[in-house]
């Protein structure tokens, strides 16, 4: 086989057989085929598209670059979720314990925080001790001890997906559904599931601003996991504002702790439970979604699911000392609050600013290079449809970092708008598709 | 200025401006951009297009990578012909003469042979002693001299080009027909050009077999010219079959002096005459095409052409004796005749095969390692539309590699194909554009 001629062939709009795409991953993973030849035909897949088969297939060759963990010593129904990312985005921290705590395996692989959004790593990392970095025989132990484990990217799991994503980072071929499918799921399907849950957020602070694009990656998503006989529900869910109230690190690690142990917080509740109840649901210990959400709310109530969480932070080597008393955590030594200069009903929030607000405060990274300061974050103590006053407390920042503060509370003010008329707050599941 | 930024600019089908052409063409030259973001701009621009104003951009960013030759100091109209390539293509070696006899100036820096088509420099080069690598300083010096001047790239001229085309060749993006008019362009004004005469070849022997695509590049390379206000006419021209008979490196040669000494061969003398004529035309000394025919006819007639090519030839070190009496240069091992195996009127001829076949006899290269032997080639002596008998003399063959005689016969004859009905010969000017 002849690159150059693969590279035509996709470029001329044509579909690449199972073969053709094999060499191609094959010998960009071995490095037999230079970064050159790669990132164009990177380039022609992004403007020509794949169809269903072909995203398959790619994912399918991906995947193959490494191992499928093989869980099949550990009883039970595997079951993951996956989200797009968002702001204050912490439901995996909340929904893994109640769905071990349901009796199903929970074996997640997560990634880090870049930009915007945070990442489910670097928030566990926040607890001191715990370990992300687990080999997969010690992963496999954890999973099958306490039914949840989260951990990071191994070396073994989809080699070819993270010399592609460099490569696609610097070349302008990120926002192609079918590479974002193929990237996703060959590192999903690494882990050994059986089913999988996907949360495509949409709006200001997602990567899919519009529903119309979130529903386009949902569907190539549940296409390609259906290809792979997986059981499947994508949802698409609201990312016009923060997903809770904290906004950070360990902020998201305290706001899933009291989460878990009984707090009610609106939104996050609703979207989490809604990817509980899912995940129960296609483990089959539920007969509904909806049933699937009661059985969420009773393991939060019988204080199951938080059990779980001590559980399996103790198993990944975290200080649960912390977790049970979350208020000894080390504070950050700003600590500053951010009133309304306008009143009415807030209407928008731009939430991507919000994310980088928290970012500049020390809770994100612009480049995979850049340290993370844990205790730094936000407190967003607004919600779209609520009225508000001039002078009435929006949000509180948190910070080591002095130079930023009074440009991050300008940032925040900035990026809310209010009306006079009274709004209605976004619809939180816009759409379940399977 | 961002890579990427553009890279996703173009992406999206928008129009890059002069200082961002400047930045990908000057960072690309030095290196500062790597091959793989260069390679999926290259595809992005194949895919999406560039209009006229940014072809001539990328054209003016490429010429000015490297130098524009300063013909200032010489006196006349600098003028230069560029043909697509094709088989049999001799024009050049017997127009640089005829238009120089005329009073202009031919500037002329061309390429090698690769694939099915022959080169001028490697034609030359079969000359013995004839140099093709002057440098500057001598270019201009055998200009002003003698008016003709035929040379190879050297590194001063467009550099940009030479790194984008490999950068091309292994990237599936050669066959774009702005990439192609900028690699043409950026060479050719490079040479301190005042007007320009282009032969677009069409057919089965041509880049652009189909006529309605050698218009489109016609019509680039045209509009590009005029951008830098150079005069400029376009000739499409058939390429279905080898243009006169001899096909080789001194063959070719041989055959333009027979030209030159005003032997008629019908197909070459009606494609060099007009490409001639539009340069004395568009040089000023003829007040229309058909009077520029008039000017090179009687420029072989009284034998100044032919002056000329040996001046030329000995201002370049090439042994002139030989050109004085050619049937004294060394022949090839081997001469072998092809008859037709099939009687009735030839209909087609696979023009790339017989390229292929001359290439196979040791006439080209294919890859630009590959040695040449000078003295191999193929005397074709059929035309579409000729009355043929079995057994008529189709060919001769010459080379020194006996192991390849038999099948290249086998090629000549699947090459061609015959009909009961009369054929008519193709016409050889299919369109003049201006």
């Amino acid at each position: 086989m002849n690159t150059v001629e693969l590279i035509r062939k996709k470029r001329e709009g044509l579909n690449l057989t199972e073969n053709e795409l094999n060499f191609l991953i094959a010998g960009y993973t071995k490095k037999e085929i230079p970064d050159y030849q790669f990132s164009a035909f990177l380039m022609a897949a992004f403007l020509k598209g794949m169809n269903k088969e072909e995203t398959a297939l790619l994912t399918k060759a991906m995947l193959y670059s490494g191992i499928v963990v093989d869980l099949s010593s550990i009883e039970g129904f595997k079951i993951d979720k996956h989200s797009t990312g968002g702001v204050g985005d912490k439901t995996s921290l909340i929904l893994a314990p109640i769905v071990a705590a349901a009796g199903l395996k929970v074996p997640m692989i997560s990634g880090r925080g870049l930009g915007h959004t945070g990442g489910t790593l670097d928030k566990l990392e926040s607890i001191p001790g715990f370990r992300t970095d687990l080999n997969l025989s010690k992963y496999k132990f954890v999973l099958k001890k306490c039914g949840a484990v989260l951990i990071g990217q191994t070396k073994e799991i989809a080699p070819a997906d993270k010399l592609i994503y460099s490569l696609r980072d610097v070349t302008a071929t990120v926002e192609s559904i079918p590479l974002i499918t193929a990237s996703i799921m060959s590192k999903k399907l690494a882990e050994g599931i059986d089913g999988l849950v996907f949360d495509i957020k949409t709006g200001s602070g997602a990567f899919m601003r519009k529903e119309k694009d979130a529903k386009t990656l949902a569907q190539s998503l549940i296409s390609t996991a259906k290809a792979f006989d997986k059981k499947v529900i994508g949802f698409i869910t609201d990312m016009n504002q923060p997903l809770g109230n904290y906004i950070g690190n360990w902020f998201e690690i305290y706001e899933s702790i009291k989460v878990l142990q009984g707090e009610q917080v609106d939104d996050l509740n609703e979207v989490t439970f809604n990817l509980s109840g899912a995940m129960i649901y296609l483990g089959g210990k539920a007969k509904s979604i909806q049933e699937g959400i009661q059985i969420s709310k009773e393991l939060i109530r019988n204080g199951k699911a938080f059990e779980k969480f001590v559980e399996m932070v103790k198993l990944q080597g975290g200080d649960i000392s912390l977790i049970k008393n979350p208020e000894k955590y080390p504070k950050a030594k700003i600590h500053e609050k951010v009133f309304a200069d306008k009143a009415g009903y807030l209407n928008t929030v731009d939430c991507y600013e919000i994310g980088m607000a928290a970012l500049e405060l020390g809770a994100g990274r612009k480049t995979m290079n850049d340290k993370l300061d844990y205790k730094a974050g936000i407190i967003f103590h607004s919600k779209i449809g609520d009225k508000i006053k001039k002078g009435d407390l929006i949000a509180e920042l948190f910070t080591d970092k002095k130079e930023v503060v009074e440009s991050t509370k300008k940032r925040i003010l900035s990026s809310i708008a209010v009306s006079k008329e009274k709004v209605s707050s976004p619809k939180l599941i816009k759409q379940i598709l399977v």
